[in-house]
């Protein structure tokens, strides 16, 4: 039940584990990303409203979150500004503003936020991290390739198990059109009623593309070549007197090449079925599902004109996107990775060895690890190491009346429960053995 | 001179360098807080417009960006969410939400933009990273000591050379208007006015005071006391007689005698003259100078109801802040940390060749390495080499007919200019190797 105290719909708050847990996520991404030669870049949260506005069409426009003007404009009602709702229309003005201060090509991903005014649901939320990954000025496949790869070698990193890349390209979709007859006034419908072939039954895809004004005979053709045993060949087949074909199965099989050695072979696929909704595409597309999950885990694709359509320079690109909220809900929820706070939990067995107590904790951060001392007003051992273990703490250091006399501290592992007592010069140096030893 | 496709006004689009340079210093903030046992808390960009407005007076209400409501809603013109204007404010609110679930103390960390609509000038941003540590729940001074040493190893870790921190307590404060008899009604003024000893000259200070209405003696005497050569020692014997004056004494010098075992004798000073603008704080306050900073780096102090102010539960709490993106302005561009873009840069001397290169990249990748393919159209030599030396790298692969006859790869070193012909096998073990004797 939402309270005053709940972060606002569809946003969330994140506690330590599960900010650590995507960062960590985060972390291997980058990782990724950077050993392919991509290079960060960070927008701004909010854009000019008119650097947005109109490039997502009228639904997306309807999601953008528009912030007030300000001063004496605020009573006008009106928005100068909006937030971030994808990462490309701001790299499109960025390849603008820099043009040739960026390196060529340039090869950049961005992770971070972006905000959407969409209905929450599960997994759907208004704040959400997006990470893409474009190269801008290149035509080769090569570039392609790259996109592809990192994104694979970014979810195997993760540790995702199963998962699939299915391949197609956008002049093997017009080829196909091309190849079984299909007027191109029905083109577009006809390719947004083939990509159901992955859900609906073949006499359901017949109907609706019958349904679309496709003549019966072509209908039942073009379904029956696709989800023949022998598809991918029957296609090629259709494919080859096509120019536009040609050219496709030339993008697809350059790609499928240069991903080879990498790219296990069950993990990648031609897949002349795949659309993708997005209209923009020119070249390979390719999509990433894994089984049992809520739709991609990605995507990506060639977009050579894109950027000069979203206001940047009329230059060729591709990139991918990674559904980094669907991959996190995937990963396991930390395992070996798993810590507590602390280290090192230092007991304050009183004000009067409260000084000492700081300083053992001092010395336990110069050798390296997380301590800190009690700052709870009980001066009871109990308390003080419930507190310890509540933590996560391996050891905790006790100082009180009995060490003083002797000059050392109690060193209890709370793992095994041994202590040791141990001189007060040399606790740094103890317990970074220690820590050595049980790493 | 501004452009369309600059970003907002106020705002930076941050480009590799500049990313990573920032990346680096928060790096080692995270590292430092983590140390200290503080946990990560991440709160979303915009809270509901009610948690914001009213917590940060009248001027601060001006700085938040509004959101507009949305759908049928837009046109109202009313705003329901703003931007995050503090980590504070969330906080509290974090607080308040999770309670008990969260662990006592609450010690967290939170790094991340914030936004206000203040006038962009030079070092001030309309988004701007704040970073705050705060410990909730806890009266102990050793988690004031914990606050304000944490901050200090931040600081040194960033390898700021030279700065200072200028410790008070507000009930010395309290302690000074009533050892020197200033009428309670004069009290926030006095303090504001004496909060000028630093840039002010003593009588310049003395007539600002009888200004205000107090005494032309008792003006005199508190400016003597605080400006003589022995003011520390004047105004330690004067407080002594004042409950507030005694018990703020007792903080500062709680403070001073935790963190002198690690925070350098000439850092740390007693400073009665610091008053600290916020009107909310009930104990030690401290404010980080450096010499040629404009302002304040750091500020820090304990503000015990403000939680419960601000919507939370009434929890005693204490924390410190840091100027990110003053200190950022202080520390070096990257010097050694400074990298190109790649390790290795492989060209592709024609397309029959354009596999074995992607191949190689890959090897070098898998080696831990990070790698690129050329990926323009030129099959020059020359223009591959000018790519591969611009991007930064280290060594340039060349394999064209030559090489694949011998099958060999051709390995520049683009240091030392050597090259070797290495069996295509053995690249990545090659390159790693290489990398390990470089490094």
């Amino acid at each position: 039940m939402a309270t005053q105290f709940d972060p606002p719909s569809g946003t969330r708050d994140l506690l330590a584990a599960e900010f650590e847990k995507r960062e960590r996520a985060f972390d291997v991404i980058r990782s990724v990303f950077t050993r392919y030669g991509f290079e960060p870049l960070q927008t701004p949260a909010f854009e000019r409203l008119d650097v947005l506005l109109g490039k997502y069409g009228d639904e997306g426009d309807k999601l953008i979150f528009k912030i007030l003007r300000r001063g004496e404009h605020e009573a006008s009602g009106d928005a100068d500004l909006a937030l971030r709702y994808d990462h490309t229309v701001p790299l499109a003005r960025v390849a603008a503003a820099y043009g040739s201060q960026l390196p060529t090509p340039y090869k950049r991903y961005a992770l971070g936020p972006v905000w959407r005014a969409d209905r929450p649901g599960k997994g759907r939320y208004r704040e959400f991290v997006q990470c893409d990954l474009d190269t801008l000025g290149s035509v080769s496949m090569l570039a392609d390739a790259e996109a592809l790869c990192a994104q694979h070698d970014a979810l195997a990193e993760l540790g995702l198990g199963e998962f699939t890349i299915e391949l197609n390209s956008r002049r093997v979709l017009a080829g196909l059109l091309e190849a079984f007859g299909v007027p191109d006034s029905l083109g577009p419908g006809v390719l947004i009623t083939l990509d159901k072939l992955d859900k609906l039954r073949p006499d359901a895809v017949v109907a609706e593309l019958t349904g679309r004004g496709l003549a019966t005979d072509a209908a039942g053709e073009l379904v029956t070549a696709m989800t023949a045993p022998d598809a991918v060949d029957r296609i090629r087949t259709a494919l080859k007197p096509s120019e536009q074909g040609a050219a496709g199965l030339d993008e697809v099989d350059s790609v499928l090449a240069l991903a080879a050695p990498q790219v296990p072979a069950g993990r990648i696929a031609f897949t002349p079925r795949l659309v993708r909704g997005l209209s923009y595409y020119t070249g390979p597309i390719w999509e990433v599902i894994a089984p049992g999950g809520a739709g991609s885990l990605g995507s990506g694709g060639r977009y050579d004109h894109l950027i000069a359509q979203l206001g940047g320079p009329d230059i060729p690109a591709t990139g991918s996107s990674l559904g980094v909220e669907r991959i996190l809900l995937l990963l396991p929820d930390g395992g070996a990775d798993r810590r507590g706070r602390l280290d090192v939990a230092v007991t304050v067995m009183g004000e009067e060895y409260a000084a000492a107590s700081f300083g053992f904790a001092a010395a336990a951060r110069a050798a390296g690890l997380r301590a800190s001392v009690y700052l709870g007003s009980s001066a009871k051992l109990g308390r003080q190491l419930r507190w310890a273990s509540d933590a996560g703490a391996r050891w905790c250091l006790i100082y009180g009346g009995n060490e003083q006399e002797s000059g050392t501290v109690t060193v209890r592992d709370l793992v095994s429960g041994e202590q040791a007592a141990v001189p007060i010069g040399q606790v740094g140096g103890y317990l970074s053995r220690a820590a050595a030893e049980s790493s």
